[in-house]
């Protein structure tokens, strides 16, 4: 296995064909293509968004830069698409990947989709097996890679993204080791970007880079067929590179079991504590009643959430310290608690006062929480990641997802323009191309 | 020096102005454009270089690609000129950089002073830039990054030419450090892909997120301030990142004062052991004296130029045992040493087998060679790289490479066109535009 990881990966990508893929996992991958619709329209009114607009190469091309313009070429709509799509930072992730699949894998997928006519269907199969790419190749890097200080969205993403492309392009198995390893030379992302507009830029080059090593790779380009695990290859980003972990981790499941969504705009790694607080909000808990809260979590935590005092509403979703406050005092996580306003809400400032981040030796994403009252009692709490929703939660979390994408596009689209393009995205699966979804996202003009 | 790497590496390049450019430097600046416009030119027939054109957004913009046609967007360009200029791997390198500068600068430069309507000079100053933090941000980044598998030319050369576009769109010091912090977020790519055309796309991927960087940063995107230095940030490649010894390996020397020029069209690496076979030859040795030639190397020569049996002329730019052989056949090592042909020189292979790689414990890319000739005769000879030429040098490697360029661009241009062409990049230290130089590279229709 450690010496064909990318034979094998590229062999069981491009094996997969539409009628292998169960029913739950295509309501899985229409689901990750409506919550990233939603939160790239709403995202592409970001300054990020913005400014990666009027940088990029803007000629003309067959592909739409969502909730803004048609005609746009296909790698300047990657690029837009995913730093839009992970702007706002509300947009899904997977353990698994140690990253954000979708922001990577969706813009690719879905300029290449409208270049190449594809169907509604033949989207969502490179979306899943986009999917698949960043999970086994995320399992295999390990906790390591992301506790160096590599954002799995920018490096694994640009391997899935490849994948998807690759997909939609037709590569046989020899291409998609080709376009892998085109991807894996061109994998980047620093986890100190983290609370600035660089962070979603790993999405949109993930997702550009990724077409650019499909195209590269359908057009005849040379690159070892085994970049993942060969000598030089990706695996010196990881210290504990173990390919053969992927089996077992991933066991008979589909990478795109593993997605979750965010209901909170910020980290997912704040959400635990943020859902833990709720719960203790909920059951009486003020947040007058809190004299001091630490929170005890590992590396992976407070290596990635451990802005002390945020300065901006980017900066304050990456802050424990924060998101903590802001859970307590029953401000809304949506988007609207992290504008730069927001930062400024003394109350939830002078709580995040008395928040502690403490750093210990732990794996994962729980946190304990450590709560010492007015009234002198203390409580403490465990509060670990949520998993990804199990088949049977689909139609509900459906729901969820379709009230977030109202939210998200409404403002943008109005909401006759909002019901049409939720209308065409419920009708992907047996659409004839991606044309209407694309085109819905664009205001009326 | 260490908390502020990056800021002060922003402060000395954006106070460069041309009037602060000495003479040499300035004419170091020149060959190294008129050395990249050759390679560039006669690269751009390659395989490699006419996949990354179709491949790439296509779009319509101010940008020549060099020698094929102008009137392409400005990150296109920088991606297609990188990819041909690096195809012939007959480009500068810098062991300062541990990579090749000019084929990551000149391309990003190039095309945002077309963009720009800069001036020659403005150019030759952007070219001095880049080559100043390549050669600063090498330094610091040490041996380790090179040992441990990245390609100085991806990595360290998209923060090259982050400088010389921002340099060319006036960036002020926050928003250099900016543009170097999103070139560090980018920068990538392994040496597994030595020997393939995935080598070529680490200048071109260079180049081009070069470009991205220092435009969002021109256009008011974000990132940290001290992106090189910060935990999780680019040192994070390297395992002896030591900013403070950049000063003591520079002195006062410039970056650019490092570069060194091809004679030979294949890896840099093994160029010592070339040019000392050579020597031999010209002083009476014959091939068929040699029975047996031991290559000593270190981790930096075993770990680049390892290819063991060549079976394309891309790999045998990377093989110690193919250019051994070559250099004692006496055999041309210009391009045409270098095609897949060549590799079937019965005569070079058979004294290929002859030769043996030795992987010994050593730093730098020096080599000892140990011949066993068949009249029982043993000959032990040091190779080591031959240093940067100095100054009063200039006037002859002017020489050296117009001969070199005209070999070049001949082919393509005919020799009316490459004598015009080389009349403009002759005169780019006084032209008003760049125009003439990019137009002057297009074959007339």
């Amino acid at each position: 296995m450690m010496r064909d990881f990318t034979a094998d990966l590229a062999a069981r990508v491009t094996a997969l064909k539409a009628a292998d893929v169960p029913a739950p996992i295509q309501e899985r991958a229409a689901q990750s293509v409506l919550d990233w619709i939603g939160v790239t329209v709403a995202g592409a009114a970001e300054p990020a968004a913005s400014i990666a607009r009027s940088a990029g190469d803007g000629g003309a091309g067959p592909a739409t830069v969502l909730g803004v313009h048609a005609g746009a070429g296909v790698q300047h709509a990657a690029l837009v698409n995913g730093v839009a799509a992970h702007a706002l930072d509300f947009d899904d992730g997977s353990g698994w990947m140690l990253g954000h699949p979708s922001v990577a894998v969706c813009p690719a997928a879905l300029a290449v989709a409208e270049e190449a006519g594809a169907s509604g269907e033949a989207l969502l199969v490179a979306v899943v097996v986009g999917t698949e790419v960043a999970a086994r190749v995320g399992l295999a890097m390990g906790e390591s890679h992301y506790r160096r200080g590599w954002h799995g969205t920018g490096t694994t993403g640009t391997l899935a993204a490849a994948g998807a492309a690759g997909g939609l392009l037709g590569l046989d198995q020899t291409g998609m080791r080709v376009a892998l390893g085109l991807a894996a030379t061109q994998a980047a992302g620093l986890k100190a970007m983290f609370g600035t507009m660089a962070k979603p830029l790993h999405a949109g080059r993930a997702a550009m880079s990724g077409v650019l090593a499909a195209k590269l790779a359908a057009g005849g380009f040379t690159a070892p067929l085994d970049a993942i695990e060969a000598e030089q290859g990706l695996a010196i980003e990881s210290d504990d590179f173990r390919p053969e972990i992927v089996e077992e981790r991933l066991g008979g499941a589909w990478g795109i079991e593993n997605t979750r969504f965010k209901l909170h705009a910020c980290c997912g790694v704040t959400h635990p504590a943020i859902d833990a607080l709720r719960a203790l909000t909920t059951d009486g808990l003020a947040a007058g009643d809190v004299e001091h809260l630490v929170i005890e979590g590992g590396p992976l935590v407070w290596r990635t959430c451990q802005v002390d005092r945020p300065r901006s509403g980017l900066e304050a979703k990456f802050s424990l310290r924060y998101t903590a406050a802001l859970a307590l005092c029953g401000r809304p996580t949506t988007p609207e608690g992290f504008t730069d306003e927001a930062v400024g809400d003394t109350e939830v400032a002078r709580l995040q006062d008395r928040v502690e981040l403490r750093e210990v030796e732990r794996p994962g994403f729980g946190v304990t929480l450590r709560l010492r009252l007015r009234d002198g009692a203390t409580l403490a709490q465990e509060a670990d990641s949520a998993g990804a929703v199990a088949d049977a939660g689909l139609p509900a979390q459906r729901t969820d997802l379709t009230r977030k994408f109202i939210d998200l596009v409404a403002p943008v689209l109005g909401s006759a323009g909002s019901a049409a393009l939720l209308e065409s995205v419920t009708a992907l699966p047996t659409a004839r191309t991606v044309a209407d979804v694309a085109a819905g996202t664009l205001p009326a003009v």
